[in-house]
């Protein structure tokens, strides 16, 4: 309750619905590594935050950060060699064929960009996305986010459900005849587009299905929707901007699938904070993308996003996250579904490395989603001092998707907590 | 020439057409104050960069975005009084009716929360904007920047004529049938809204009309012309991501013309070169834009942003640079007018403060635009160790915007090379 003056401080001067977690918000005043603390003083572990990847308040990254701000800090049109040398150590960590980046200052400009490039090169409009994705915050991107099924109001926008195999679009279906099951409604979503003469520009989806809630995609899905969108003219466009950078073990969720996107858009770690985001495509996209509209952003190629990106690259190599977050995100999910077994509420447990999610259900028969259940966990878990959420398409999944640096030690921290909490329940 | 390894790397890097200043790029590596240096040592005096608004590597910037660093940055759905405070002060330096502020990361995405703000608080969707504009890069604001007349393409925008004296509608009215025909234009882009069943939302246009060229705008045009807009139900948004900050010697460009918009974005020189923009607007309209878009932007309204920008506007009011950019502004313009009285090809020195454009023609009485005559200005110019630019509608406007730290010893050097690089044509 004593913060309810600077709730209403914030209605005054942010507007009213200017979205809070928690029933009762956090008042965070200082973060150090995975841990977040409040103004009483109380600290947390931080479950939730993929943008502070290499830690809270990471010295290496506010020493790049302070160095390039005293050096240098301006807009791209003068030649700068450090956006360079980001670039291409950037686009080393991709597939071969993903040679040039654009770069943006958020996700939602990535998703812009990624839309602009895809359409310049196909001279095509519709956009196939999942039913549940989030792509950001534009005009535009807001048309192929938070996508409800029917909804036909944008006629260059169709939604597939996405792939997934714990609700699966058909109960008794083999893995084989589920996956073509869901790619049967990407060639529905295309021969949709060409009844309707509007030319396909391509598919645009988060490869591991984040926002959607993270589910084991069916084999070989994202592979063949590849081919089938590419035979009909399109471009496969993944958003990266919760996926990439290690999130999954790997270094971009394509890999967890064994497919190579045309188009990538990245955001949210890339920086650690500082706003960075970008496309990275085959230098060809990347000239016809230029070439059809004249691209310029202020703020961003510039000296500070290269020196913090560079900086985040490092911390990344030099610690070897991408282990660590495999082994720890192992260890993590080992545990819950040992806990899974006895606790009915936990429907499923999935995910990648660090990318947890926990599909809280009213019984296991059912499967019938709990989002104020997964909603009470979340705040529970919170005043026993660890921050995560609740997500995906029913808000029933509990989000576990700590900064990479999470440890086993933060882990079993976590586990004991979340024991007690079940055991509460 | 030696540059040119440096560019093809840039051209596989960041695709070709990643645009470049001057017929040899500037190899630029460090920044001071007012003074950039390249590659080489040479030292220049940038008259080109707004962003940078308190000077290039400022200690007191580079002091603040260190210790926010250090200290936290998240994102805003936990309570921070950083961003609170912030937005207090900046809601503080505008009229009283603008008392909410929606933080984005660039002024493309500001340009987003207004068009969405406007169009959810009018429930219409026409919006006027000016015919040389730039507002983003995003797909939707696209649809309002660099307008061709006539340009029909996007039934939901329409495009006026700029105002202006110089190139005016009609060139023997007196300044009151001027300001009647411009705000005839604005009625009928209304009326061509209401004739299409298309509710009209606003009218979004620069407050200095910069990108267009730093027009003398006709008396009363912007207070009537938002009359106009609000009697047929749309709201006036002032694009302030350039005027904004002080660059006028005012804290705005709305208050050179004496009128209140309904909305302003806000950019570029507000983080100093952090990625930091947004929009002001009554508590009223910002409800009613979180109420229908449940807006987040993950970078934004961030604890970082809220240092940075607090603490250029410590340097702002600490070091009164409103006063400076006035005087400073005046006597450049004033030694300007005198060169231009021998130098025919100066066919205008328009602007307010350290916003000055000089209209470069073929010659005086024909006014004909003189785009590459300006370009080969900038270039000599930038040899002798001054960087400008060249903008505005035709492409021949010399743009003169240097951080808001340039100082009258800054123009006094630049005046000297000036005047030798005009004997020298």
């Amino acid at each position: 309750m004593g913060n309810e003056p600077l709730i209403d401080r914030r209605s005054r001067l942010l507007g009213k619905g200017a979205p809070l977690f928690y029933r009762e918000p956090v008042h965070i005043v200082r973060g150090d590594g995975v841990w977040l603390y409040d103004a009483d003083g109380k600290r947390y572990v931080d479950m939730y935050n993929n943008v502070p990847c290499v830690g809270h308040a990471n010295p290496r990254v506010v020493e790049a950060i302070a160095q390039q701000t005293a050096t240098l800090n301006v807009h791209s049109r003068y030649l700068h060699e450090g956006i360079l040398d980001y670039a291409e150590r950037l686009t080393g960590h991709h597939d071969p064929a993903l040679t040039s980046v654009v770069f943006t200052c958020s996700g939602t400009e990535a998703s812009e960009v990624a839309l602009l490039m895809a359409r310049a090169a196909t001279e095509g409009r519709g956009i196939i996305c999942s039913d549940g994705g989030y792509h950001g915050n534009s005009t535009e991107v807001r048309k192929l986010s938070r996508f409800r099924a029917g909804d036909n109001a944008n006629p260059e926008f169709r939604a597939i459900p996405y792939p997934q195999t714990y609700r699966p679009l058909k109960n008794d279906a083999d893995a084989s005849e589920l996956t073509n099951l869901y790619l049967a409604e990407v060639q529905k979503a295309i021969d949709d587009f060409s009844a309707n003469d509007i030319p396909l520009a391509g598919m645009f989806v988060c490869s591991i299905f984040a926002n959607e809630g993270l589910p084991n995609i069916p084999e070989r899905f994202m592979k063949d929707a590849a081919t089938l969108v590419r035979n009909a003219g399109g471009l496969f466009i993944a958003d990266e901007v919760q996926a990439g950078f290690c999130r999954t073990g790997r270094w971009w969720g394509y890999e967890t699938s064994d497919f190579v996107p045309d188009i990538v858009t990245m955001g949210k770690p890339m920086g650690n904070g500082l706003p960075l985001a970008g496309v990275a495509a085959p230098t060809e996209l990347v000239d016809v993308f230029r070439e059809h509209t004249g691209y310029f952003n202020t703020f961003a190629s510039s000296p500070l996003q290269a020196a913090v990106g560079s900086a985040v690259l490092d911390i990344i190599e030099e610690d070897d996250l991408p282990k660590s977050v495999t082994e720890v995100g192992a260890y993590l999910r080992t545990a819950l579904r040992e806990l899974q077994e006895t606790h009915e509420r936990m429907g499923d447990i999935r995910g990648h490395g660090l990318a947890i999610g926990i599909d809280w259900v009213l019984e296991r028969e059912s499967k019938t989603p709990d989002r104020e259940g997964a909603a009470d966990i979340a705040n529970r878990i919170k005043d026993k001092g660890f921050l995560l959420s609740n997500m995906g398409s029913f808000g029933n999944m509990l989000k576990i998707r700590p900064p990479l640096v999470f440890g086993r030690e933060h882990a079993d921290l976590f586990l004991t907590a979340f024991e007690e909490t079940l055991r509460e329940l």
